[in-house]
């Protein structure tokens, strides 16, 4: 297989049609296909691919809906007897099985490249959608030539490459993500009873636990029957601990057992480069809501030498100011807030 | 009842030593008192008030943790029986109960400032530290000229008030801010069974959902116990709907139902200025980790003028650079889209 093989790739939608970008401006021979014929006209329009010709590819990427993906990716291993076959469903133990069920699990590699998806459709194809974003490989029964194979193509594309058993990687997305958009659904339902004057007490707090849930249900049907076991056994793990807060003889000390599980996981979770989000100290400071007031807070904190880690906007629903939060190193706080303070801001809390 | 009524704190923590400073700051004439001797020590030394002299306060603002405030609040209308009383715990109705059983329900008046906690303690204390956030007053049953002097704390404080009654309060705090504390850290400690490298998986709708899974315990016990029954409501409609979705013949079809009421809630939540955030559009931008760069991407918006409502920065935990996004109106996207292209920027979607 030479190192840029002939790549068909099968779906044009936002994943199927930036996969086609990319490669094709790392100089790979790409052709596109989609069963709907208006997709399929416009990834040709946008550069994505050419159409197949009646050379077999050597590679194929399947990037259908993940329901229909164990099927297309099987019709592929038949079709072209040659070819290695990769997919980038969101739940691959499911599709490893069409594969080995289609008897071509030697020639299937499975990829999940975690790309962001608050747009869809080949309209809004980026050839760096992938750029910094996990790509993870599932080898299964694959030889180590398909192998290394699909990890070019996550690396062409920039990914951060992760090679993981396709099992354990859908029972850790059903805890990293399927059950957490789940959880946000049920936090964000459970405001129904709420007038609006109640739900305007809401805080960062409600608006962080329930941003996900504005997602759209589309996708997330497939998603949750096909990862239904790892799903189900997230869900009753997080039933159980809300369960045993609600029915605790004193609901105090049931919380802040939860609450105290809770502090050790989250510092687990990877914030900038492997490391913790807790290691930066935030400055909160009332900034106007009048343009240009961002910026001259960033300027300000620059002129200190405050490399700002992370940032996050508080609006109050009735005010017309914000409360910014800067995160920085600690050592950088207090020189922070010093020249903040000097610069004519007035600082929250730090 | 002057204009500026002779204040007395009780409490010299965070919260009360914040009250003290910003009212004094407005010239009014407060003393401060705490059970812990250094803690009141550093209170009247930072000038969040006095020692209590003879005089009776006419105004007595109770901001002790909260199990104890009934029993403070109760004690403080015993002692100074020409005084008005408020509190600032975070559960209304069991401390308007404490206020009648101490026959003093007219002299008091129910506060709940909704501040920020991520620091806590006197010395975090700041004189403007409830601008621009909600205060909530519950009348109860006293006195319009009670409550019109316990709105004039939360106006000199610059808050935003909001007046509800007690029970229709610590209902409404059950939903926007108690339960979503609870699920955050469920899902979090639903992380346990996973080894670092699964957790490396997460991406920003993780870490969304339970950035407040990071807060201490120590105060969510209390609060918890106070509003057991609200708090205990809103779990079963939560676990009702997560088992719903984990019972369902057809999981998919559950979840998109759930997901669909949870689209419809998001909805309500109130942005900026009482609008909704999905009113603007997002433009992700990569930015290499280098100080300035934000900076540099802020000031290019700005140059064709975008108002940059919010703004999110997703860290990839192993590579050197950073997906932010920019929230504008919809007509400033393409304009904004445009410009940052020309000055070099790579969009990675909007």
């Amino acid at each position: 297989m030479p190192a840029t093989p002939r790549t068909h790739v099968i779906g044009a939608g936002l994943i199927g049609a930036s996969i086609g970008l990319g490669l094709r401006a790392a100089g790979w021979d790409v052709t596109i296909a989609d069963a709907a014929a208006e997709a399929e006209r416009l990834a040709w329009g946008i550069g994505a691919g050419d159409p197949l010709g009646h050379e077999a590819p050597e590679l194929v990427i399947v990037a259908v809906r993940p329901s229909a993906t164990g099927e297309v990716v099987a019709e592929a291993l038949e079709r072209w007897p040659g070819a290695w076959v990769t997919d980038v469903a969101s739940v691959k133990a499911p599709v490893l099985e069409a594969a080995r069920a289609a008897g071509g699990s030697a020639r299937y590699v499975g990829s999940h490249p975690m790309a962001g998806r608050e747009v869809s459709g080949g309209l809004a194809a980026q050839s760096d959608l992938f750029s910094a974003r996990p790509w993870v490989v599932c080898a299964g029964d694959a030889a180590e030539e398909v192998v290394e194979t699909v990890r070019s193509v996550a690396r062409t594309l920039e990914s951060d490459l992760v090679e993981m058993d396709a099992s354990a990687h859908d029972a850790a997305v059903a805890r990293v993500s399927h059950a957490p958009q789940v959880v946000a659904s049920a936090a964000a339902a459970a405001l129904g009873p709420l007038g609006a004057d109640d739900v305007a007490l809401a805080g960062q707090g409600l608006r962080d636990v329930t941003r996900i849930a504005g997602s759209p249900p589309a996708m997330w049907a497939d998603i949750a029957r096909m990862n239904h076991a790892a799903l189900v056994a997230t869900l009753d793990h997080i039933i159980g601990d809300l369960e045993d807060v609600r029915e605790a003889d004193d609901i105090g000390e049931a919380l802040t057992d939860l609450i105290a599980r809770g502090n050790l996981e989250v510092e687990r979770i990877p914030g900038k480069h492997g490391g913790k989000t807790r290691e930066w100290r935030g400055v909160t400071v009332i900034v106007p809501d009048e343009p240009g007031q961002l910026v001259r807070l960033l300027q300000d904190a620059a002129s200190v030498g405050a490399n700002v880690e992370d940032l996050s906007i508080e609006h109050s629903p009735r005010q017309p100011v914000g409360l910014t939060t800067l995160f920085v190193e600690p050592a950088s706080a207090p020189p922070l807030v010093e020249a903040l303070e000097r610069a004519g801001w007035t600082v929250a809390a730090s």
